[in-house]
């Protein structure tokens, strides 16, 4: 049994450890009924400045209002600001203020805002794609300088199987920190282009927000400050979120736009850049990564690449079918041939011929889903969307703990 | 004479005094060009984005794209985040790194980067007055915050005359906080409302960059990082700004938008607080105060205020007229008449009246100097009121410098 001190010191630390957290839930709750307040009373502003589209996927017209993910990201933005004081509470008062935690907390911010502001502006502006690559990278630099500042740790273990080869660990240098600057860019663009149905974007951001709260109070105790730091970023990411997914569930009163696809990836790489936990957040990210990857062939140019490649909606069922792309399959490059060879080998694409072209879906997770399913109504087809992402939330969880043990001591 | 070691202490001491802002002005030479390159290249997509104004001061009406200060904020943004390894250089390698002063860095940065966002918001949405008010005041809580770990000074020196009443200093505590503040929200709104003729924003926002660097430039062997801080942001912010002042300037080939007075009020106003020369940046911001003051029966509308108090274009003579506004004198509040009144009195209005109604100019400084030196060409008009800020900067300097050695030891 503890001791009256021993009770006293848990009981502090227990203190330290929650009270900031605490804190940090009850104004997140605020600013999720803030948002829900505020979106309704923004939005013919939005429709006003000419930032609207009009639903493919609807047999309605209806301009709604676009990039409403600047609205909860200001909400976002400003619960962080007034939340600073409180996790220095004490230490503001007396000599021994942790300048380096507090350094973390701004430089995070500044690269979210930045991302805010960049993404803002592409929805506003449409920017260009090398743009898109540039500026997240940019975004991220004082992120990076904070990591050599403050950790500069840049060693990664080598998996048991391996050690023989390439020993206990090995120091990535100066690559480490080129792979932070890309992860900045993947997870932006990743969320960005696993999109295109009512609640998609906002519903996986916050699946994958969710998993690193879990996994965040899993190893809460193990290392206070890097933890903390996520909670304090991921409590109100998810209130404000929550706030938009309610307008932005099916049918869609309003749009996030590229904004909130661009903050949402800054916001998960700035908490696993700087708590040094970025490889279990791109565990988080597999049906992004796959639908990335899946996505190569198209992005790279290997086999035609239509404008849009939303599901194509069909007004008589009233349901989401896949839609396609055309090509003849001679005009592809070598590779474009193999890449397709592949995927049809597998059964990863529809295969269909009209005289001498070749008609698959576009090369997307969404119709992929369709491929399998058949037709689906648009918010069904969602939550299957969401519901994958769940699982693969809990198979990345498998990889993480059970599985790690026979790669890692 | 010195001797060998002191010599080398010397050159040392210079090295590190000269080192950063060598470096600084070479990269904001390049921000120059690059803005000078860009901003051509993006016009018409500020056009296609519905972000254009009509001249109303021209006899074409051609579409001007509106708010290009976001480039220029941007590369000044991107010119900073590159530049913030620089300063730090040694110290980034041995052990003794000044978290301190680097997070006065990050902590500026974040606040520009909020009014940057929130500028172009406003430009975008058309925010409304509450917002602009409110959110200035937000955006600088980090910058507060820094300022009370780091600096914490809130007492003020009290001028010699008042020290027998009030004792040597006076410490304002909580206050100090809320007239820094209320800085940001000035600084920002200021440069807001002396506006509307081609040019003017980003002149008279350079002659007061330009005066805060000659005064650091005069400080700087006094608290070397306090104004090498401050070096750090006007260089940049000088170069983006004159190369936006290239096309700005008459005739317009684009506008700032609210985007540019935002970015460069909270950039004064960051300097000022973190580098503690508040004050003495207030001194530089004298014919925006006078602007203010003098537009305050309108915009408090104890005088009616038209939604455009721009002067009027003669299109006959190409030359601007003042702009007038018309209102019974016994409709007016018992306060509005009597600023009116005050106003004849010492002339500071031109007075007409018209059956019962009296017409007399809009309230703002650039009407006072149409009323003094008669109809002007849109180009000398600029020209004389930055000539007056510029008058100002000396007049700031001579109340800084000689003025105040008989108010303070």
């Amino acid at each position: 049994m503890a001791t009256g001190e021993d009770g006293l010191l848990i009981s502090n630390k227990m203190w330290k450890m929650w009270f900031p957290i605490i804190v940090n839930a009850v104004m997140s709750t605020c600013a999720y009924f803030v948002t829900i307040r505020i979106i309704p009373k923004l939005k013919d502003m939005f429709i006003k400045a000419n930032l609207f589209g009009i639903d493919m996927s609807k047999t309605t017209s209806d301009k709604v209002p676009e990039a409403l993910g600047v609205v909860s990201g200001c909400t976002f933005l400003v619960t962080m600001f007034l939340f600073i004081p409180i996790p220095f509470g004490t230490s503001l008062f007396n000599g021994d203020f942790p300048h380096d935690e507090f350094v973390e907390l701004i430089a995070a911010l500044l690269s979210i805002c930045c991302m805010l502001l960049l993404g803002f502006a592409d929805d506003v502006l449409d920017l260009r794609w090398r743009h898109k690559l540039l500026l997240p990278t940019v975004a991220s630099l004082p992120l990076l300088m904070v990591y050599y500042v403050n950790i500069n740790s840049t060693t990664i273990l080598v998996p048991k199987p391996l050690r023989d080869l390439l020993g206990l660990s090995i120091n990535l240098g100066f690559l480490y920190y080129v792979y932070m600057g890309m992860l900045a860019v993947f997870c932006t663009n990743a969320i960005n282009i696993l999109a295109g149905v009512n609640g998609l974007e906002v519903g996986q951001s916050i699946v994958i927000a969710v998993s690193i709260v879990i996994f965040n109070l899993i190893e809460l105790s193990r290392d206070l400050w890097k933890h903390q730091f996520s909670l304090y970023f991921m409590l109100p990411y998810i209130a404000t979120s929550l706030a938009l997914l309610k307008y932005n569930w099916y049918p869609s009163k309003v749009f996030v736009g590229d904004t909130f696809c661009y903050l949402s990836g800054m916001t998960f790489a700035v908490v696993g850049i700087l708590g040094h936990f970025s490889k279990t957040t791109l565990l988080f990210f597999i049906p992004q990564i796959f639908n990335f990857l899946y996505s190569i062939p198209q992005l790279f140019h290997f086999v035609p690449c239509p404008r849009h490649r939303l599901p194509k909606f069909n007004s008589k069922t009233d349901k989401l079918e896949i839609s396609t792309t055309k090509f003849r399959y001679n005009d592809l490059s070598a590779l474009g041939r193999l890449v397709i060879s592949v995927f049809r080998l597998f059964r990863l694409i529809q295969w269909q011929t009209k005289e001498d072209h070749v008609i698959t879906n576009n090369l997307t997770l969404i119709n992929l889903v369709l491929k399998l399913t058949g037709p689906l109504h648009e918010a069904k087809l969602t939550t299957i969307l969401i519901g994958i992402q769940i699982c693969c939330t809990a198979v990345a969880f498998t990889i993480r703990y059970p599985l790690a043990h026979y790669f890692y001591d």
